[in-house]
């Protein structure tokens, strides 16, 4: 039995609050167990230099904390003068991930970078950020199919992430930050409506894994990614997942 | 009329949540109209170099917006990798308010940090923050109470800010952003409980004011203020109240 | 009786060298006492990114100290690869407080950089600099009228700025660096030639204050700046002063 | 067939130069292919801040590439100023990788720094910076068995790493630069002499990927790796290898 | 003839105004010709770590310009958020120069730092900041002296600067900007009052030069330093002259 | 005689390996005793904004140690956030000696970077850059000429340089760290293929020097430059240096 009484296999309560924000064209409080994180979607009509006449958009993201989002007050890093290498690592992993569904030839010339502001941390932050960022990214794609800037919404399939776990011999589904501070392996895991990987970082520092305990790992998280899935679903509504370009909604609630 | 339909004397609906964060010492979401701030407060039992050996605590403060908080994104500071100097300026102002009513040599060898994300911004942020982090502080300052680190609430006084301006000629109490951004004069006002300015700071950059602008300036703040004060009073409660150091409590609330 | 024999109303020698550099188009070295300021006025025919294509000028602020400047050596900022927060607020101070008289469209697109540098510091830094920038942004602008670019001087008014404070219960003006450290109330005053307030910022980080003491400070800060005027006058002379647009020559000096 | 004839499941040429630097306790020149990296440990006799009192040592890792070091000259981040995400999320990973096979209490209070610096970059930088590493890390340490500092080798299990992909539906080993820009999935593995994972790193940006797809990169780079200790055990030779603590030499070539 | 009506071997007329400064233990404003720069002797009772307990003082410079030092105005380098090389290599050269005549362990356990600010550039500023800073540095020493921290003035021989270059096939003596930019060889000496070298640093970018040429230069530049000197020699007088350790006084001005 | 048995006027070998990297338009690595440095040169066809539209070419260089070049590990310059002072002044010198033997018009509107990479310090780090450079360079060189972009080599002359000092009294050519580190005087000369002088930097922080021992030290450094061109151009071998445009192939080896 689990600290909060979960099983094994189960994940924490899941809230996704939509228009969080007023100005961000797409916007969500995620809210996973303790775990509390504010993804905002800004569409900007132009993109990075290094993307400049590709007939391509853009999707970027960037990662931070509250100073008191943990138990010990971090220092802001825009005090220390720069970003720290787990937020480097964190930021290009959210972009990479939701990049992965977005056709960013049918987004046309336009930057969509979204924000992952950490209200309260209890782990998996990174997680969340990826699934409350896909709600926030087709939100705001929405927004440019209601505006007749696009046809349809541009992603070409659901998204979501959990984290995954080896504590005390024991595979564990969607970790808090207690267990995953004890926690001998630690994996990652995002994936698709359609069950595919997207990005898989597994890492045993403190104990190297073998092939059986990565199989485990891999089908805890993908019950869980299932389930958050349908949660998104639920929480963007029949008329934008209609819209979604890649995905037949038929399909999608069968 | 106002845009909101308020008196030229009339403060935004104002709501303050506390505890709002499950591992600071004291947390406030502070909601004035549209503009919300998070504010922490962080206890550490040791005082800033500058201040070593000297018997008494310190009070500092730290200002910052997330990238959508407003209308267009801004760049994060983190990025740039500096503060920026209305970041700075703000900072130094809030720390500089709260610490006129902090006893630092009853507070003990202590810092307390207020941190003030904003997560919404419509006008009046750094007031806002002000009002916000005084009721964080006391509330992690009622914490030392019951721990028995401190016999009483090391405050001299409570305190709030609001902002005046001028707009087209007539004077306005707590501008909304767009109402700030067409005051001819704009000021932001600290005040205690017991009636004395903390800090008056008046800028009339595209038109220089009277003696009399100012005069009405000054007293539209005040009755602000007194409203503010009583908000955070009614969220405190009684308890707290009654443990403030430098106010008898029955003169709180005859 | 202060530590320098002046009366509570006595501002201190104030001493105004012009042309003190050979490059600038405009500069003074302005002493008020021990307090010692370069002050260089740069016209640059460009303004920067944000103001581009608005048929206006801009005017903006650099402030430093040297690092003896002080009775202890300060380490530059050069030197920490950023500025610090006091910097920032004064040179944010003195570009705004110079803007509220200058008519940016009668300037065209020029930028002028006020840079001010400080010799030695004995109190009043801040308001010294403003003082001191008028005059040499004045003379600046002249050159540009002899040279046929501008047809007037397009300042709306003169001004100037002096500090006051409440030192010992006693309100003073032009408060020296010793009288600065043991005030209790602290002010900025910034005022133009017709007696209108362009900033004011007071602080009492040490003891808050009443409406009567504001009161009496900005009557002694009227005074002094009065006085400083007449010596920006006295030191620009008559023909330029007859060039400024806002201010009819007859009214200067009746 | 690939570009240089090798089979899907062939790796480049390898070849490693110990002590190819005089002053440091371990170092190699790792030769893949045409990426080539210089791997140095230092051992210093103290370990971080955060580390102190806990009778433990570090291990960490720098990376850095020659600007010149691929086809098109990169700044250096010397001149930018920072670090980039990319070089952070490398240094990580090799310094997390190497920590895994070693004792840190039997190591003592010591901090072992791998610095890889790339001389030229051909595809496959940080899998080859991690098994050049493990080769200096064991040469530097076995130096500190030498001088009698330490009893025997404190590494637990011997480690390399390789890269695997997709391209055009082929599951290949060891990428070079040209297949590595032109993979659909990417995938860096970190292995132990023993077959247990400590690090995959996969991601399917332009192409998520099925389990069918992964197993067969994970079996690719399993051979691979194997490959590779071999050639550290015999780079190594047969006294240094029967000092490593965590493996019976009897076992290491049987 | 030269601009300025002087002979080849001509330098500039030379000021030096000492206690220039009123907080500075040394400080002067020295002026030869139009560049002027003030330099301020700072004393402080410890050395920098890399200095301590070796019983040895240690010399420091800083070297800046005022942003309009120059006919065009200078960012400043705080602004930057770093030096530039030239700074760098300025100020390296004038602490080593200094450190070249001081007797580090005669000084004891202090650091001086010489602080050397352009406020007008017209040529030679690194070989002015010299030759003041000297000046500077012997009057804080004898400070140490007249407060019996030292018994005489730990310097071993006088030190002073200046520039030589080749002008139109023409070697000439202390170079104004004019001729500074026309130079095809430009050269910087330090020189001791017994006539050694302590650096010479000449370069031929435009125009490589012949051992005659060198020769010339050099001796130009020994006659300009023995006069350099003597004005020193004069400004200091013939108090502190004689407690110069390493220089016997009747020796100095026979 | 010298620790590694050399005569004073003794250079210690050297080894050139052209084409060391596969992808820069020319390399080197040069090893000089045992200082070794990479030095690639990066042709790119534009210049800096400071030299846009004149018609010429830009030859500028960058200078770096690997963590471990020597004998205890420097800190990289990327993680302090800003090169050092030292790191600066070798670059500018590197950069300036270079372009003084090269016809800037005749390059056209392209920039040579020329990268410095020491792999491992034993003194004359700076010296031998320079020597490496030129050869990097005028292989560079000759790729444009091959590809019919430039009609001959544009350098004026050959280049090389080398370091002298005075050890216990005795002038030596070409030190080693260990023979640097007791110099009481040290100077580094760069010379051309004509004997003239483009550098001479010598100080004398420990002791100053007479003109006698500068004559020795030059005379020293002359033939060890001599000695380096010889070696330069039987690297480069016949074809390159007879399309050296400033030097007629049969002046070269007579």
């Amino acid at each position: 039995m689990r600290l909060d009484g979960r099983q094994p296999d189960g994940l924490r309560p899941v809230k996704i609050t939509t228009n969080y924000n007023k100005y961000a064209e797409g916007s969500v409080l995620i809210e996973v167990g303790d775990t509390k994180v504010i993804c905002t979607a800004t569409v900007e009509e132009r993109v990075p230099p290094f993307m400049k006449g590709q007939g391509k958009g853009w999707i970027t993201a960037e990662y931070s904390m509250l100073p008191r989002a943990t138990q010990v007050r971090n220092q802001r890093e825009a005090n220390k003068g720069k970003l720290g290498g787990r937020t480097m690592e964190i930021q290009r992993l959210i972009g990479r991930a939701l990049r992965s569904v977005v056709d960013l030839i049918a987004l046309g010339e336009r930057t969509i970078t979204l924000d992952c502001d950490v209200i309260q941390a209890d782990g998996g932050t990174r997680t969340t950020s990826i699934t409350g960022s896909f709600v926030a990214l087709a939100v705001a794609l929405n927004k440019l199919v209601d505006a007749k800037l696009l046809g349809s919404i541009p992603l070409t399939d659901f998204l979501a992430s959990v984290s995954v776990g080896v504590v005390e011999g024991q595979p564990l589904l969607d970790l808090c930050y207690d267990e995953d501070s004890r926690a001998k392996v630690d994996m990652n895991v995002v994936m698709t409506g359609s069950g595919k990987y997207v990005e898989i970082q597994g890492t045993g520092e403190d104990s190297p894994f073998s092939k059986d305990e990565l199989d485990s790992l891999l089908s805890l998280s993908e019950s869980g990614i299932r389930s958050l899935i349908e949660i998104q679903k639920s929480v963007l509504g029949a008329q934008i997942c209609g819209r979604i370009a890649g995905v037949g909604y038929s399909a999608i609630n069968p």
